[in-house]
């Protein structure tokens, strides 16, 4: 019996290329790359293949790029020029427990799958991958900080807003560097853990008090929570860098007015560390293919 | 009795803005600036002289830009079009009591210096301004080890070299994003010290042993110690950040040969947070013409 699992790759950006590299150790894959055909540098021992020809009846895993698909089905190939569209139709031709991995999901792709009966898996979601994620943000927010201030992390007087899967790697490693780090948040918990870290929690609806002596404000909250009255006492020359998903949690406009700094950081794995937010991305893959495979195996048994 | 301290502040650069705001605080002070003409913003109630109007002979304290004077006497000036040069009997016309302030020295400076019977302060000389120095140095080394490679600080393999005023900042600021930090050292105490700081220590002469699985190398040590044994084993995609005064200690020429990345990082306070360097040396010369003063006050009780 054959116990290899049937993988097609389709499109994906720089990360891909570390995360196929980290898939290419598990003997038990075998893979198929559809769209990297203008890849300089080819992977030894992996089938490059035309979306036409993919023999998609036979596939157990697909994964498509980080952003999934647009709204008309096309997905992200930057290593090619072919355009590449996954019509409704094509998503009834995958075999009914084939697995789809994308980074989010679309109100497009969301709806193919579920009207084939799919399951997909949107990596993004899921808080193992948002923690390991969060070492390459916090890095980025550590290369902000000190690209765009004058003064060092170090003795510096930082807010940081959220105690979440992000909100806890950023407030622990600016305090690290020596930074007083004030945590804001909603949770009595979260107050208390901050407090036990070293670091001055606080509730959000203080917030205005601690603005006025902060040199950095860092968001994660994906809610509008910095409002004028939290950037009115705001020092001009402090910076704010808002890592929150659009549309981010700062009024940025408001941000501009009062000639604040405010940047709305998104992405930072991708940018600052490709490699490892592809090795992030792979070993998750790996795990979660090889748990659902022994999971399948033992309902057989 | 005037016990106010006369200090002529003459030429400097943008860290010198924040050394004047830090010593502007020190009501004890008369300040004149010299060389500053052309500065937009001034300071409340500091003088700006003109170099040939300068009274010398009443001066108590002088304070030179950081690389002293070059070998004709001339100051860096980048806040005037002036060209100012401090002739040899410039020097003579100051009281001998006349502390000078510089951030290095030059044998030109040291010459006059000695001649004239006055006594210089380089200040970088000092192990507390290279240790404070040491802080907006090492999250520029933070800076440069993020740009320039695709992988997270966190988990990478990172060797230092040298465990001094630099070393200990840099190994431990690492360390504490979460890297594998491994530490070269001539000294047995050293090794005992990162050791106990939760890293690893080894003797310098074990280091070709070392770079072979290393990610980023950094450098503290001004004598060349990076030489052809040690980066012959080291990874073409690995980083090099020599932090050790010119000429550094990594053969630049022979890393260039094997395609490896080494970047010689000099004068990263001044770089990465002018505001913080200016600050510090604002904070030693007040503590130092403090004690001065104090102690000269004693001898004539």
């Amino acid at each position: 019996m054959d116990s290899s699992i049937r993988m097609a790759i389709l499109g994906g950006d720089a990360r891909y290329l570390e995360m196929i590299k980290k898939l290419s150790e598990n003997d038990n894959l075998k893979m198929e790359l559809v769209g990297f055909d203008q890849l300089n540098q080819g992977f030894t021992g992996i089938k490059q293949t035309d979306f036409e020809e993919l023999e998609t009846e036979s596939l157990d895993v697909i994964v498509l790029p980080i952003p999934g698909t647009d709204e008309e089905g096309y997905i992200d190939t930057i290593f090619s020029n072919q355009k590449i569209q996954l019509k409704e139709e094509w998503f009834d031709t995958l075999a009914k427990d084939c697995l789809i991995f994308s980074g989010i999901t679309t109100p497009y792709l969301s709806k193919c799958v579920k009207k084939s009966g799919l399951k997909l898996i949107p990596l993004m979601d899921r808080d193992d991958v948002a923690i390991y994620n969060s070492i390459p943000t916090t890095e980025g927010t550590i290369m902000l900080a000190i690209q765009h201030t004058n003064f060092t992390i170090h003795s510096a007087r930082i807010v940081v807003l959220g105690m979440g899967r992000v909100g806890l790697s950023v407030a622990s490693k600016f305090s690290g560097l020596g930074a007083n780090v004030a945590v804001g948040t909603r949770k009595d918990v979260d107050v208390a853990r901050a407090f036990e870290m070293g670091m001055q929690g606080f509730h959000m609806e203080e917030l205005p008090a601690y603005t006025g002596q902060c040199d950095i404000l860092i968001n994660t909250i994906p809610s509008k929570v910095v409002t004028e009255s939290a950037l009115n006492l705001m020092k001009s020359n402090a910076l704010i860098i808002d890592l929150a998903s659009k549309p981010g949690g700062v009024d940025f406009v408001y941000a501009k007015k009062r000639g604040i700094t405010a940047i709305h950081a998104l992405g930072l794995p991708g940018m600052v560390a490709p490699k490892t937010a592809g090795e992030i991305l792979g070993n998750v893959i790996n795990q979660l293919i090889t748990q659902i495979k022994e999971s399948g195996e033992k309902r057989q048994c």
